[in-house]
């Protein structure tokens, strides 16, 4: 398939740009059956939607999605789910001075090598609008998963800049807008975002996303593994630059009596594995951990050049987050989702019938 | 597709355990014409292929690749190109104790739960021997690579345990057995993982990969942007918990104006974002790297449950890499090349009559 | 994917029922740059839309479709292009009686065995509406094809029930109803129609598809040829059962001499093959046949069952098409251009450079 | 994927030439835990291998297979099982006449535009000895749908050149080389076979496949639906011109209330559809029809061009078969069980909950 689309059996399609009229996608392979409304999907979206604290992007976009097929008597019928938001607040004149020039660490440069022709408005498809249906589309998946096997995807902000968080109180995650996990660092990051404004900065983020409950056996080896597609699904979210497992590259050090989890009757000893073994769920928690680069959309003046190679100074004008990452919780959980909901769909397909003999432990 | 089998134009698909007669795989998509025999095929099958230090198992396997089809008079005829690795020194009695238990850190428990039955001797289909197959693909790829655009893709051991790598001296990489670029680092290799032996454990390792000369344009945003497909690739690589793109984590502490990659009509200024924005190459080195968790193979005894979920103890027998880190480095360069054919193929398809109307700039 | 796409590098994607409020699609990989608008589509939309003439069914829908993605400025992006279609005719209350019975040769009792739950209005997502964005679709790759190789793509009705249409003349074809390409016979079809209705009855029919230009070594060998592609794609329209390339069932009486196309360097002898060999188009006119069944949808009763397996009689309301045949020439039409368009996509990524050394032979 | 692949669940690619040195291939996704042996697959190849009556190619390939992986203490793993069939007969001198000829009816002219370079011996990759490997991996399908659900596939020839095969008597098929379901035609298919090879021609046949206690639900909509994806890989056999499905081209003179098949408590009344209603089969017998055009490869001289666009005449040497049609009912019942068995887990993966709270019909 040509790019735009994620999953084998659970597979989500998405369309629209920045400032285009709408967005929208299609999640064909939902199992029939399960009971779905908008408002499933609207409680996600809110969490990512922008311009709910001062901390994001000023643009105000209330992200109603409408579910246009695949719900009937609201139930899920088996066949593609179409959804669709419209854009309500693009103010693409902001805009028409880049048509030209080519923001530094942007995608203006790339899409312009690739395509020769670009929409330019807001970063166009490159723009992280489009995670939006992703987030739809994940809120779908993780609700089958918690029906089912009363999988939790939960994700969090793990760093910020430099300052870590390191206390995890599920609880407070959704209390904060920064999905910070820590109640006592959330005034800590609110200074240190408003500095950052002020200063005309951006800042890179650091999120962990934990999959509770996960069935054992999901993950098709040897390239489909369950971390690989992680990987993929989690690396595909705009600004990330780098994707851990479990302990990620604490592994480089570690030695090999250290790492490997061991086993008990009544459960794992440890999970630095995060969940998975040979590409394969364990029946641990799944656990990820992502990099988000700090946004290129700066009023400081950057060095780049023009569509005709000369040199020019850009000074990025619209409304940006000046940390992708803070948004960024949501997404994260949402790609989580529609991986695992594959691999669920995948693994059924072939192994229905398994009787590992063995108990799940956690 | 059912899970062993990556790339969509250029698809590599792989069979065969550890301990069954023979490792295979289907390159389908390669372009005819091109000129290919098994000797462009042995160059990196031999830098990867066991039992040439004494750092890595002592299993003794020529990894001698046939070229079955696809090939004609010395040239690629764009039909599917068939791969056999004759196994021959598998000891499989080794193993014979391992039916009914479950090695911590190994897929055996996974495995287990997944298919609910499993070929245990040197852990079936879960062993790294699957990735021969990857090499002799990986090389095709290379080869097509370097002689339409003169890309060159190298990787190198950067960090062992504790020992980083910092000086890279690409002469130098081949000439020992670690693929370490530092000639200096050489003997401290050495000393270390002599001891490791002795102790009998094992430690992790981290690979970095370089690709240059990369035409800009590849990748397809917003799913199968460049960057995750590298990301699952790379995290495919038994063994692998992390996998960064450019300067990867490092961005989480990184301000915008620092990370961004300023252009001017000479080139970029640096190169912090690896070589992709947006999930598509710039031009410029695509840089990845991967850690490698340490191997669980270890005769120090472990706890562990039998399929019986009574509580064991194991210890490991057999012949392993105490670093599986070290033969890594063909793996990753494989993996790498299979993903920029995969994506010079698609880009082509959509994209050959672009003219970006700009230089390309490294 | 999940059932609801088509085609690898040109990938159309659909959502929508008959009676949802909208039907909608995603088309995946159009080249960059083409002028495209939503005219273009509308040509082909208001060919295949009911209520055009007493023949077709009296539902009237203006088919009006948006584009909401994937141009910008007159032009495709490269990006996916977003298509949206409103239902506004729909009437549901026609369908509640049928909510617990199952039509006979209607999709009701097999969608029930899959599902176990379904949009029992208009027949859900099995309505031939979900065909309007096909046509959309096609008509993309439509225009594509003529403007790079001057491909033409037309079809048009070759037997209705015992009527066989066996003079060609193109410039006939859009001037009547039923997309009969022999002025003479008009009005023997009008004719048998309105007796059909009349009776209550419906009947087959028969659509050829021809396209002209095609560029030789379109089709992926083996399972991927040009020809059981078509196959795949004109098969999955609505009613079809039978699908012929060339000849089709025509070559079970030939005799080999006859059958082989014989060659001379001014061109073809002959067309048997219908412009396919070993799966690759050779440059000959691509021609295909398609049969399709009467519509199920009668108002004489049939025997059947409902849901908790009584024998019941089913009469069907609502608005039909006695004929679908009438006006299938338009879906035909788009499917055959979705699968030339993704093959030429597919040939071009490997075999870009190829030079046949042979002249192109029509 | 690139064309050699088919299925998306359970997915069969293949490699291999005529005159290369084997036929190979992978069946990827076949459920683990069945009991599985290379006499399992050997029935079938023995049904299609040539010479073993003199109205075949007298080519002697004993078409022994190797199953190289996949299989452990003699069940199926779940891991990909990788095919070998070694050439042994191959007589490539054979070919070198044509080498810059084009065998009019042949695959050699499109193969020279695609790929501007082909392996003339024997046709390459456009021999039919490809479709050794999809029997074998067909067998695996059957065996699988067998052991599940009783589910019988057989194929039968139902008219060869001129003569009809109305009666089907299932016992006899397998006695004779034609397999011919009527013994009473037996000697006139022999008398025409003798008289054909004497006069140096070839014919066309036509060969029907059904497949008995098909479970209900199999296929997706919309695109993906079962009779789609039949015509696709039945189509995909070489020769092939033409699909039906049930009564096929049968119905473009039928009228609804006589192809509508009605349902009552105890069954379908009859079973024009073909088991399959809205691209989802229903429980009846899914009835599937192929045309095979007569082979091209014939010693009667026929008018072609060379490489270099001369006018030449070309005599076929090298050992044929007369009536391709003959051997090709082991080949259509694989690609039946091939498509049911990839319908089967996909069907699996997404309704494994489903009750249709309804019997299932016959």
């Amino acid at each position: 398939m040509s790019g735009n689309s994620i999953g084998k059996l659970f597979t989500v399609t998405t369309f629209g740009e920045s400032h285009g009229p709408a967005l929208g996608g299609i999640v064909d392979g939902c199992p029939p059956g399960m009971e779905l409304s908008e408002d499933d999907l609207q409680i996600d979206l809110d969490r990512r939607k922008p311009g709910t604290s001062r901390h994001t992007t000023q643009r105000r976009e209330a992200d109603q999605v409408k579910i246009l097929s695949g719900v009937f008597e609201g139930k899920t019928t088996g066949t593609p789910i179409g959804l669709l938001i419209e854009n309500t607040d693009q103010r693409s004149k902001d805009y028409s001075k880049i048509a030209d020039t080519f923001r530094p660490g942007h995608a203006d440069y790339s899409y312009q090598h690739k395509y020769g022709f670009r929409d330019y408005r807001g970063g166009g498809r490159s723009s992280a609008r489009e995670t939006a249906i992703r987030v739809a589309a994940g809120a779908i998946a993780k609700k089958y998963l918690k029906q089912q096997f009363n999988v939790e995807i939960r994700g969090y902000l793990s760093q910020l800049g430099p300052i870590k968080i390191e206390k995890i109180d599920w609880d407070v995650i959704d209390s904060n807008p920064f999905f910070c996990p820590d109640a006592d660092k959330v005034a800590e990051l609110e200074a240190y975002m408003d500095a950052l404004r002020k200063e005309g900065e951006s800042i890179g983020a650091q999120v962990d996303v934990v999959a509770r409950n996960v069935p054992p056996g999901l993950g098709e080896p040897v390239f489909d593994r369950l971390d690989a597609e992680l990987a993929h699904s989690l690396m595909s979210i705009n600004a990330v630059k780098g994707v851990e497992i479990g302990d990620g590259f604490a592994c480089v050090d570690s030695k090999g009596t250290a790492f490997r989890d061991e086993i008990t009757p009544e459960g794992f000893l440890s999970n630095h594995a995060g969940g998975v073994l040979g590409g394969i769920s364990t029946g641990q928690d799944v656990v990820a951990r992502i990099a988000l680069k700090p946004t290129s959309s700066l009023r400081l003046p950057g060095k780049s050049i023009n569509r005709h190679g000369e040199s020019i100074e850009v000074v990025t004008h619209g409304r940006h987050d000046p940390c992708v990452g803070i948004r960024a919780t949501p997404i994260a959980e949402a790609m989580m989702a529609i991986t695992l909901m594959d691999h669920l769909l995948r693994h059924r397909a072939q192994n229905i019938d398994v009787d590992a003999g063995l108990p799940v432990l956690r």
